[in-house]
Formats: C-alpha cells, sequence, structure tokens
C-alpha cells in the first residue's frame, strides 16, 4: 500500500501468528482441567459465578448453586482491575485462597484474574485457569510470563482489540511454551450506547476457522444488561463457542460490582436449562 | 447534562418514539402478508434470494429453490444503492416487474429496495415489503412517504445507525399511518475488519424488549462472509428473531454482486434445516 | 484478499473515483460564486450563521452581523432532517425565500441544505450553494439530480462515512456533470462521547492531497460544544482548510435547534479574528 | 438509567477523578524537567527523536540535529511493545543507558516507554520522563508503582479509551503522590481505515478545561502517515497543546520501526519553523 511507503518489513498473517494457526494444528485443542473436566473438543463449557469474591458466604452458596446445576468450573474475581483509583479492588490473594479452597472442596475448578507478573508465583497453587482481562490483552510482560507457566490461561479481547491482535496475543504465550491457551470474546468498544458494550459473536465462527484453541463467550460483560444476557448466551452457544462466562450471584443486587449484569441463580438455572437443550442439538 | 447548555429542549427517549414502542402497544405485532405468510408474532420467517436480481432465468430457479423449501419471501434487488456511480446498479423496474411475476406464479412475496419517492408509487403493485437500506435509514422523505402507503416496509438500521435512531426511523413511518413496520439488524461499522461488518445481535433482544415490531437479522450483509453467515444465522435465530433475509444464489461466484457473502442454494438448504430445528425447540 | 472469494470485480481506489481526483486535475478547484466570492485555490472562506432560520428579525441581525465581519456567505437551514418526527422540521421554502432575499440584498450569499430531489427544482433561484447533509452522504439519487444542476454543492461526509466513500459520492455529482463540488469534514461517529461528534481534521490533508476540491470544516457540528468550537476552528484552518462552516445566532441560548454548539456574534467575532491571523501566516 | 437497575454506585465524574480536576486546582500545572526545561503552563515543548533507539550513531545524529534545532527533550523507546512476539522488542537497558549518556552529554532531556514495574527501578536514572503507552493506558499496578517515583509520567490515552477513563488514570498516578503527570493525545481507532490512527484533536480543549495538567500531542502514531504529520501537529497546536512528540531519523526509510510515519530531519526542521510561528501568535 502506498500509504505506507517507509515500512520495511510487513508480515502477512500467517507470519505473525503461526503456532496458534490452524496451519499449525488441524484439529481442535482440547484443554484438560483434572477430575473429567475439559475445554474445547466438542463440549460445552460453563464458567459461572459472582464479578467479585465477596466472603466465605457468598463462595459457599454459589459454590453449592454450581454442583446443583451440574457445572464444574467457577468463575470469581480476587484482584479486581478498576477504571478509578477510588473502587473496590478485590480482596487479594487472602480472598482467592479462601475460594480456591471452599470450591476445590467440592471439586469446582477455580477461574480467576492476574493483573500482574508479580503475583503469578503466589496465586499459582490456588488457581486452575488465569484469566488475562481485556485491559492486559495486549500486557506482553504479563503474557511472556504466563507463556512459562504450567496452568491454562484465558485470554479476553482487548476493549477494541482486532482478532489478529487476539491471535498474536495468544502466540506470546503459546510461543514461550504454554499450549493451554483460551481465546474469549467478551465485547467490543463501539458507537452504540444502548448496552455497556457490543457483544461481537461474528469473531466466534472467525476464531474458529482461524485457530485450534478453545473459544469462550462472556455475555455478560459483553452485552453488560442483565435482561439481554440470556439471548446472547444462547446465540454464542450457536455460533460455536466452546464455552461460556456467565455471572451470577444469589442476590445481584447487593453484589460489590457489575450487579446490573449478573444473573440470580434462578435466572441462571433457567438459562443452563437452555443452553443444555441447545448443546444437544445436532447442528454442527 | 452541562456539556449541553444553550438546548432549549431534551426529550426522553419514550417521547421520541412511542407508537413503535411496548408502552404503546404491549403485544407483538403480527404483519399480514397474505396466503397465511406473516412476519413476526412468534413464527421465524425465512426470506431469502439473491442480491440482484440478474435474469428470467435466475429469478425462476430461485423460486423453485425457495418452494422446495417451503420459503415464501424471495429477497432480490432491482434499484441497488452503490458507493461508486460506475457500478452496476440493477434491472430497474422492468426487472421487479419480472421478477414479481415469476414468483408470484408460485405464491411467492417479494421483498424489495426502493430508494426514492419518485419510485414508490411504479413499484407498488410489485411489491409485498418495501425494504429500506441501511444508507437510506435516515431518509426523512422516503420514510414520511412510505408512511402513507399500505404496504409491510422492512426498515434496515444505518451502517452507524443508533438503536434509538433506527425506533425513531420506524416512528415515522408508523405516525404517518402505516403500522405495518419491521425492523432490521444487517451489520454495523467497527473498527474490526476481520469482517465486512460488525452483525450486532445485542440488538435484537433490546429491540423485542423497546418495540412491539417484528426483528429481522440480515447475516449475510452482517458478517459479509459466505462461511460465517449460516453461524450468525443460527445465532440471531436463538436471540429471538422473528425472521431472517439470507442471500442465495444458484452459482454465488456468479452473481453480479455480493457473491463473497452469498451462500449456494445446497449451504442455504443445510442452514434452513437447521433453523428449522432450532425455531421448534422450546427456549423462550 | 481470500476472505472474498466470489467477489468478481474489486476496483482500485483510484478507478472507483477518477474525475475528482488529482491524478484527473492537478491544481486545485477554485469555485466562484460571483461578486468576488469564491471557496477554493489559496484563500481561507467563513460560511457562517444560525442552525435554523426563525424569522426575518434573526436572518436580518444575521446578515448585519455578518456584513460588519466581512464575510460574505450565510449558512441558514430551511429544510431541517431531524431524527425524531416530532422535532421542528424547518419553515421550508418560504423561510428560505425570506432568508434569500435579505441576504442578497447586502450581497450575501446563501448555502442551505437540500433533502429531496423534488425540492431542488423550487430552491434553485433562492440559492447559492447546495449543502447536502451527513444523512444523504449517499443519497445517490439525490447525488445524481444535483449533477445536472449548475450550482455548486458542498457535501458532507456521512455520520460513518469513509473518505473513499466521499470521495465516490462526490464522483457521483461530478461525472453528471456539475463540477462546483465542495467537500466537508463535519464530525464523525466514534465510541467516545464526551462530545456531540469527533471532528476528524486528519481528513483535511488526506482528501487536499486526494482530490482537487475544495475542503471545508464544520466545527460546529464536528465536536458540538460551543467551548470548543474555536479551538476547532482555529485547528482546522492550521490542518489546510479552504473554507469553515460556522455556527453563530445573536442569542444561542433561544436558538430552536443547536443552540449547545452555537457561538453568539461576540464569540464568533473573536473567533474570526484570529483566523484572519492565521490565514495571513505562511506556514504551506 | 432503567437500564442499570442492579447497580448499587453511580458516582459523578467529578467523584471519580478529583486531583487531576481544575476543580482541585484551578492554574494549569507546569512541570519542572531542570535546567530550564518546562512543560505547560504556556510555552510549547516540543520532544522528538526516532521512535526506537538503534545504535550510538543514531542517537548522536538524532542529538546533534535536536540542539541545532534549540529542541531539549528527546524521545526514543528501549522497550517497545510489539503486537507480534516475532517483531523487534528494542535495544532494552543497555540501549536506555547509552541513548542516555549521548543526550545527557549536550543536555538533552531523555523520555522513554515503560512496560512494566520491574524495570522502573533500573530505568530510573537514565530516564527524565517515563512514558506509559497506549496498551498500558489501564495497566493499573504499573500506573500505582509510578505515582511513586519522584519523575514526571506521560501517559497516553488507550487505543480505544475514552477520556474520562484517561483522567481516571492520572488519578491513579497523582493519588499515589506523583503530581507530575502529563496527558497525552496519541489517535484512537475508529472505523476509518485511510489512516493508522484517528488523530482526536477535540480531545486537546476538552482535557486542557477539564484538567490543570499539561497536553501534549503525538501526531506521528495519531495519524500515522508522514505526509499528514506536519498538518496534524500545526491543528494540535492552535487547538492548545502544550507539547508535541514527533518522531524523526536521519533516514527513515532505515528506520527499524515506524518509519511510514517518521519525519526526516530536513521535514522536521521545516515543521520546527512553522510551529515556533505558530506560537509566537497570540490566539488565547
Amino acid at each position: 500500500m502506498s500509504h505506507f511507503d517507509g515500512v520495511k518489513d510487513v508480515h502477512r498473517v500467517t507470519d505473525v501468528y503461526k503456532l496458534v494457526s490452524r496451519s499449525w494444528r488441524v484439529g481442535p485443542t482440547r484443554i484438560d482441567l483434572g477430575d473429567g473436566v475439559t475445554i474445547g473438543g466438542g463440549a460445552m463449557t460453563i464458567m459461572a459465578g459472582p464479578c467479585s469474591i465477596e466472603d466465605e458466604k457468598q463462595v459457599a452458596e454459589t459454590v453449592d448453586f454450581l454442583v446443583s446445576q451440574g457445572i464444574h468450573v467457577m468463575r470469581g474475581g480476587a484482584f479486581k482491575p478498576r477504571s478509578s483509583p477510588y473502587s473496590f479492588r478485590g480482596l487479594g490473594l487472602e480472598g482467592l485462597k479462601m475460594f480456591a479452597s471452599i470450591a476445590r472442596a467440592k471439586k469446582i475448578k477455580v477461574i480467576t484474574e492476574v493483573l500482574d507478573v508479580s503475583t503469578i508465583e503466589p496465586m499459582m497453587e490456588h488457581v486452575d485457569i488465569f484469566q488475562v482481562g481485556a485491559r492486559n490483552s495486549q500486557n506482553f510482560t504479563l503474557l511472556d510470563e504466563l507463556g512459562k507457566v504450567d496452568k491454562p490461561v484465558l485470554l479476553k479481547r482487548g476493549l477494541s482489540g482486532t482478532l489478529e491482535e487476539l491471535l498474536q496475543s495468544a502466540e506470546y504465550i503459546f510461543s514461550k511454551g504454554n499450549e493451554k491457551v483460551i481465546l474469549c470474546e467478551r465485547g467490543i468498544r463501539t458507537y452504540e450506547k444502548a448496552y455497556r458494550n457490543t457483544l461481537d459473536l461474528n469473531a466466534v465462527p472467525y476464531l474458529k476457522e482461524k485457530s485450534h484453541l478453545p473459544v469462550v463467550v462472556d455475555p455478560s460483560h459483553g452485552v453488560g444488561i442483565r435482561r439481554y444476557v440470556p439471548a446472547m448466551a444462547l446465540a454464542g452457544t450457536v455460533a460455536g463457542a466452546d464455552g461460556l462466562l456467565i455471572e451470577t450471584h444469589k442476590c445481584p443486587e447487593e453484589a460489590l460490582s457489575d450487579g446490573a449484569q449478573t444473573l440470580s441463580f434462578q435466572e441462571a438455572s433457567e438459562l443452563f436449562d437452555k443452553i443444555k437443550k441447545l448443546s444437544q442439538l445436532e447442528l454442527a
């Protein structure tokens, strides 16, 4: 392109990400979390729980709810990135330990966000999946370090990240040796302000075609309005997602963060039933 | 808001559109096209056909295909809006007459785009649904005139139209007396260029909640890449759409416009089967 | 691009617009409005006035103000496109006649928006420049007709129009025979909601490089907040604009539309002085 | 807003950032870099240099050029964030030491990007301004740590960061005790792909009004095309910027990164002359 005279090196996409592409590995990657829990390779894996870990009672109630629903992975933030320095920033490492000990006692796997290289090591034994949030999607130092860890990493698309950038960020982790990478669509920033973000489900067939990695959809952050979360979760399911991240809380009105996008247990339960019905249909 | 000092009148959304809102009419609007064909009110209505009408052979083949699939509405452009003045602009009125006469002989309803007030009258008797394209979504002169016509109007969201603007444009038509308005999500313009547009399925639960009008999804223009159209069509279905606009052509490689997003009859047939399966599930 | 298999014809930009490009005409186009008033070709032309024409008093006051400032072109809408059918839609043709008769008595040229093909003819004798608004930037029927008219046309970029689309829309007019086309940047739609639109001044050097047509900036709609209009007007001037569209009103608080972005006469006068100073600097 | 039922706490903007706002400090903040070099408070400060530090020869040539131009701050990356793991990632700490030692010998101040908390300490003595890049604009761990450092921090707006988010990120640094924060507009991500980014100059009057902190514009990354950089640099100057970041290289065609947006010394010199002329005009 003549706009870009002065550029010395332009690479084709297939050069900038390679190991995470279908040309490197044709079949889908399936990630094993132990105890028979997997992500990718055909089944639908639901990961549910509150935005933030708040206290033992909340964790225990959620764990019991997930067990009753046949769900094996619980989400919950202990380290929270917040736009304002004056917002609640999570319970930190102690909160994570409490969360993990209650969840694992019931064989529930733990997914939680990691914000910084320095906390990888202490978090390590209490985490089953490290989550990299949208704001860290191009924090290359963090990606480099997670590439050296023997734990799955769920990598969210940036607030306005392109899919090519997401795949390149996954390549950072994968090329350092950690092949357990999960891609996550979580809504992008557009001109439309009728919802918190614009969940971009077009990303699902695109990512599934370009990459062998599992693709997860987060409709809770994606659309950000509780009443629309079920429709988007179902849509993500039939679009081909390998998993869903769903925010649920016993009492969303009392959640310390993101209550507006969080389903009650009753609402979540109804949604899970529908997802199961859909997953049983032979569509692919 | 202090930004906007100097503004005299700020209306609440419920003031700027009223007749198309759920506060005006609680139950869903069902539009009757005759011969038992309807849009809205529960069933899924598929509208399929080529981007542009090309010749009698193409129309006849498409009509036969739709009949074989149990589909009752055919799309096809006779007047084409094109960014460049040097592109193919459609067969015009003669093409439309030919299209309508072949389709109606097999009881297939006709949906086609209207570009200008001056062509409403001559198109009238050959059209079952007037389609207003994204570039005319805020052509208020055209909307005013379509408000006086006794034919359904399918109104597409603008290239970067907000949902509130779409509802206000619908209000133009409805408030002039034409209550047969269908809303259509067709993909928005975002920073992401991995696809032609970003189909915004979040619009479906939003529009269904705010308005009693039927909501249709156009995954062909919406994502604009043939391989991803089926996933997005299915996703739109479970998100709650009342109808789908699908581009199909006997030989997409030879289509005069938009071949890249057009399904072959074989691909379309497989998709229709899946849509039927999904529509039979009880999810709502 | 392999995304787009099935596409038969991809043209290079230089094919989709040609007559408006620098490869067709190397030097800048200068448009003569008569009485020594010109746009393009070096000088800075300010066009100022209210958003909407309201009454004789308002027009007369504005004309007197412009005369006192040495400004020769007055803007003012008689036909207003409004998102809601319930908003003020302008005084129409009678308002335009009144506007033109008062302005021309003082040798002030008239620029006003045309919404529809049917009003071109009656507006003709009362207009010196037809303005095509952002919502009609791809109303190809209107562009075709304006291509047959012997009056300058100021063409605004769409709400989310690309610059390539703007140039193609200009090509519609130019290729029909009307070579007096003026391009206008008026702010685009982005995720940022701190201002009404995001005035995109990058468009100025881009359009000046690609096209020989004059380029005008509308900072009033572009940023949409009165306090920021002067900074953006000055920035547009040094970015290379051939003209500016500035909203001004004797009493912005009482303006029937867009008061929030309209300068008082006092504010406008201070701005005009600064623009003159800048225009005298030798920067190019 | 009824969309957001379930939200417990909504703060007004003035609550989410407070110390960086004009309500906390009315007059402009002026940051002293020593040796009479300042940013903010009236004067225009140009910071120029290559995208990446490459070798001693390149640094020495650039330093000599800046001295000849009367410019006192040199930019140059030693740690480079790159979308792809396979791109050049900079010379690292050794490169920075070399850069600083050559620049400081001629009393040129050093601004360079910091990517990670762990490198703050070793970089400390070789840096006069820490630059936080767009991808780290919401890396709250990094912002927290920079808040404890006694060096100025130039904070870039995120790729699709809102201005409110930028001010909140500045508040992170400021509220931890480091009051030497500089805000930087560097182009946002929009649908328009005619340029690398869309430099958003509307941000300048907005940020100057809301905050007492100095505001710098980076037209090189902002528009990303060499031929348009001068126009945007001039426009940023009259829009009210306190400083400019300009990429320049003795031979842009040979630059290891971002050559397409980098001015030659000759082009830069012509631009600096124009900026000086503009800065001497009394516009404010």
